[in-house]
Parts: C-alpha cells; sequence; structure tokens
C-alpha cells in the first residue's frame, strides 16, 4: 500500500460527474500552495501535459472486477475494467493529456481534461513525443461508439 | 491522503534503475492474484495500454519542489518537477503508453515499458486515439537533448 495526496485541485464549470460533452470544457490547474510555483518553472514550453487524477466522487463500492458491458451497454460485450477507462476502477485513478493554454503563477489553464470541479490533481508531466503510440493505435468498436459524444459541445 | 496498492507487477530483465536503453525491453505485467482474468478480458482488441506505476526504488529524500536541472545536467535550463518526468517526484507515479503483444490468461506482454522488474502497477488503461493530443505536440530542445539514447538498444 502507498499513500498519495494531492498536488493541485481543478477548477472548472462541471460540478457534476457526467460522461460526455467535454468540447469547450477550460480548466484552471491550481497548484498547491505546499508546493512552490518553481514546481511548474519551463512549464510552458511544452504544448501538452498529462495530468493524473483522483476520482473523488467515484463509489468504491462500484468498483468492479469482473467483467462489464461499457457503459451498462448491453449491446457492447462485457470488458475487464482495464480494457475500460471508467471512473469506478482500482486505485480510483484518471488520467488525460490536455493542451496548455497559459502557465501563470501557479495556476495552469487547460483544455481537454475531462475531470470535474475540484478533482484532486496527483501528477503532472510534460508531454514528450518520444513517449507517444508507435505506430497505428487499434480499438475495438464499441470503444468509438462510447466517445461519440464525449469531445462534443453540449447545446 | 489516498491509499493506492498494486493491481499487477512487472517482470523483465531490468533490474537496476537506469535511465537510457530501453529500446528492445520486452516486459510482462502480471496481474496480482487478488484480481480475476477477467479484469483484462476484451483487451486484445487494443494495440496500445497506458501503464501508471509506482516509482518503487525512488528515493522520497531525493523529491525536490524547486527547479532543477534535467538529469542533474547544468547545460540544461533550470526546470519545475512538474516540467520533467523524473523519478523522484510528488506521490512518485510513472506513466507509459505501451504495446501490447500478447494478453495470456493473467499475463500482458509489452513493449515500450520503461519501468524495473518487480515494479508495481497501480492501473492499466486502454489507448484510444480520442484521448491522444490533438495538434502538434511542441517540447524544449533540452527535452529532445535528453530522450536521445532512451529508447536505444545498449550495445
Amino acid at each position: 500500500m502507498y499513500t498519495i495526496e494531492p498536488i493541485a485541485f481543478v477548477k472548472n464549470n462541471r460540478t457534476e460527474a457526467e460522461d460526455d460533452y467535454w468540447g469547450n470544457v477550460i480548466s484552471e490547474i491550481i497548484i498547491s500552495d505546499k508546493l512552490s510555483e518553481a514546481s511548474i518553472k519551463g512549464i510552458e514550453e511544452f504544448s501538452h501535459l498529462e495530468i493524473i487524477f483522483y476520482f473523488h466522487l467515484a463509489d468504491p463500492s462500484a468498483i468492479s472486477i469482473s467483467a462489464t458491458h461499457p457503459r451498462g451497454n448491453k449491446k457492447l460485450p462485457k470488458t475487464g475494467i482495464f480494457a475500460q477507462r471508467k471512473k469506478a476502477r482500482p486505485n480510483m485513478l484518471g488520467s488525460a493529456i490536455v493542451k496548455l493554454i497559459k502557465a501563470e503563477k501557479n495556476i495552469l489553464t487547460v483544455s481537454g481534461l475531462d475531470a470535474i470541479n475540484e478533482t484532486p490533481v496527483i501528477d503532472i508531466k510534460p508531454v514528450m513525443k518520444e513517449f507517444l503510440p508507435e505506430g497505428n493505435v487499434k480499438q475495438p468498436e464499441w470503444s468509438k461508439e462510447i466517445m461519440k459524444h464525449y469531445w462534443s459541445v453540449k447545446k
């Protein structure tokens, strides 16, 4: 067992856990007062960051380690938790690659972060091309199905 | 504070923490007996996985939250911990996008995992194109410099 603690918090206008419509969400990542601004020095030279965060509203009792239908949709094949990205998962960590819009004092403004307001951030890493997938990325049809409205803008 | 625990362990031929030469390392990720094989059901339909792991050999007393020279190289600019990917970091989590070679029983065989033998794995997520960076990835020169031999094969 290891202990982890937030190094930052998310501030945005998403107050409820909802799967879709992350398209126009702009978030601020506010670095904890326990850390200095020096912890993000030079970060503005990167266009993208990887954010590891904690699904603080996920229900630990909902974590299933047997295979389940993605999003509870019985038309989609039963799939193991580690072949899904859903919130109720062992260790309840989420991760996202976001676009850095601005770094100012202890605040990072980003787009593409699918985490709600007040989400605890556990780590921030710079994205380097050398760590992105090599070769073609293949994924099953069901994953494209559930991603259909993920980055859409809610009307 | 949150607690996390390993859901798998890494098995490979890298026994010492070393920065470079990950080029030909093939690893097995062995899912813990506490979880069933059902936890990875369907994972073989993805070509790439994201692995979150714990830098179990990193020295917590070496974690610096002020800016440091990447890899201790004074020719490179002082940079904050969250603009670097080094091991001695708050919460000591690493992450990698790996290529899935084979999924058999409770074992995932992968390439591109820069974690040494016996590394505790905290999470496994499928890589979907919809979560990869949009637009050009920009990064500073120093990051290209330190990545020069990262994926090389040691002679």
